[in-house]
């Protein structure tokens, strides 16, 4: 088991300024490096404090690569769907150069119906949208004078410049599949997975990995390359009431983060995103400790993580990426700090074989 | 005057690696940081060595960013017409927060038919792609709940996160202008300027000065804000021979570059970008000795770069920032710093009024 970092920021204006909150996860991804974590990623969301401070992982990822110099740098996700597969194509390529060949790209689907409509997308396109797109940036990076004809999309020849660093190109991840299909045929393309355990049952999480790596190994790949990504907020102190203090403060405001996200949710439908309007229905969202009960949540003290997350090996399996959802915004960067320093220096020295991890 | 760095790569594979490229500019920014020059900018081209290592200089501008604490960041240019309105804003804003408002934002027209045929875009359509770009960020910049009905994009409300730091938002440049109403258009809307008196007359430069001059007067503006950027290629040695050695060469190679990148108007032409048909024609182009002649190249000892600088005073008058056309990435590193070093140290010292500039 690996373990890294996921900055999902869900802080608006009146909580904390835009500058200050890079400036903090800064300070914190230099940390991580220094502390041996396998990854930092962040995520592309817009408008909402929910993810709305990165519309832009790349800008802030570069900015991580020129502070850092060991650790791996990844979007959590992209979306083709917002972006031409040129331009994006081309910024993750030189985000690959800028951080000598660390870079891990994760795409995703969107699912908020706003975000789609600021960008004129209609979201029954999104599958299709996203299937391009990812398809159009490995040609773009793999070979020389690509000529295009997708849908949405037509061009070439061209030959994208700068070539990556990783060839033929950088690591593929396709991010929060609910869908089995998509599990599927993400193992079939060779594709690595990234699941967040927060969204699934435990039966879900089980029945998406079993697909995954069955069609992983049934297109003929090395079963130990099937590495698959889980995010989980993490909150861990020396006193295990301290921890869950701040775990179930931050819990709270990335609820009603999410909330405001997906109120939309209560007015659209789209046959692309079954049973997502249920989204906009805030009692059916789990509490801090009903998470924390079920293992969605890391927190309390080194050793009561150090539990939760042979929990996770146990049930999940081998080649287990951990990313740590880590300051939000509303801890301060002390308590985030904390955290870290926590589980690489007393949690992971008591995982078994997990030496290599952090 | 002020003196600043536009990085405007012209290598390809063949030449150096891109990864190799950029720490390179990233050890010169730093630098230029240290020795006090006033900013560092990018540009975003594709596909050839003629920019190609940069299709998207926010994402090298945040490593930049990353790295340096007092200098200024700039795009040199981005292209509205190749990016959602949305997109470009949001990560410009998150370039803004993560240099600490040291942002000023370039924008420009682009002018290689082989970009706009890759993005899909009618050559056609660029100024009115230009305008409405340029508009759209700066309403999503300057305001909450923004309603924006566009040609190309319509969306909102919506209020862009992060909000930037400069309020109501970074400066903003027009590049490259070579109509006359161009110039009137951005000295009316109060927008700064940057022009290439490489690929102008003396005569067309002072014309499209006084122009811009005359309109952000005649809006009421206070004409000692009327910044206008000029970029000149410079090499500086202590031996003369040795600074035209190396420019010669330099100059030689962005010359092939060039003539790669504007082959394609051979066989277009555009009613909108009128006279572009004759780029393609290398025999009207100037070499590097007859360009320092027309004191459009900055060439040899720190003596005689500040007579030429000068002499660009003379011409040009008030409120010109000079920005160094350095390190295409033909040259060392360590020839690129000791332009940088002899400039900051031998010739802006030697210039009236010149301290605070470098």
């Amino acid at each position: 088991m690996k373990i890294g970092v996921t900055f999902f920021p869900t802080v608006g204006l009146q909580d904390k300024a835009a500058s200050q909150y890079y400036d903090e996860c800064l300070a914190l991804a230099v940390l991580a490096d220094e502390l041996g974590y396998h990854h930092i990623k962040t995520v592309e969301h817009y408008f909402f404090t929910y993810g709305g401070y990165s519309p832009d992982p790349v800008t802030f990822l570069a900015a991580v690569a020129a502070r850092t110099t060991r650790i791996r740098i990844g979007t959590s996700a992209v979306i083709p769907a917002f972006t031409h597969p040129i331009k994006l194509a081309g910024k993750l390529a030189m985000l690959d150069n800028l951080s000598h060949g660390r870079l891990d790209v994760a795409f995703g689907r969107a699912f908020l119906p706003d975000e789609f409509e600021a960008f004129g997308v209609p979201m029954d396109e999104s599958r299709e949208r996203f299937d391009e797109g990812v398809e159009a940036c490995k040609a773009l990076w793999e070979s020389e004078n690509v000529r295009f004809e997708g849908r949405f999309h037509s061009f070439g020849p061209v030959t994208l410049l700068p070539r990556t660093v990783q060839r033929p190109h950088p690591p593929v991840y396709v991010t929060s599949a609910r869908s089995l299909d998509s599990c599927k045929a993400a193992g079939s393309l060779g594709h690595r997975l990234q699941l967040v355990p927060g969204i699934l049952s435990l039966e879900q999480m089980q029945e998406a990995l079993r697909v995954y790596r069955a069609a992983w190994a049934d297109a003929g790949r090395d079963p130990s390359d099937a590495e698959v990504h889980l995010g989980y907020p993490c909150y861990i102190a020396d006193d295990a009431e301290e921890a869950y203090r701040i775990g179930r403060y931050d819990d709270e405001r990335n609820g009603a983060a999410i909330s405001a996200a997906v109120s939309s949710w209560g007015r659209v439908s789209s046959s692309s995103y079954p049973g997502y309007e249920k989204l906009a229905d805030t009692r059916l969202r789990a509490g801090f400790d009903q998470k924390l009960a079920k293992n969605k949540i890391l927190a309390g003290t080194p050793e009561t993580v150090a539990q939760q997350l042979a929990t996770v090996a146990n049930r999940f399996g081998d080649n287990l990426v951990v990313s740590l959802n880590l300051h939000s915004g509303h801890l301060s960067q002390q308590e985030s700090e904390r955290t870290l320093r926590l589980m690489a220096e007393q949690v992971v020295p008591s995982l078994p074989g997990a030496r290599s991890a952090v």
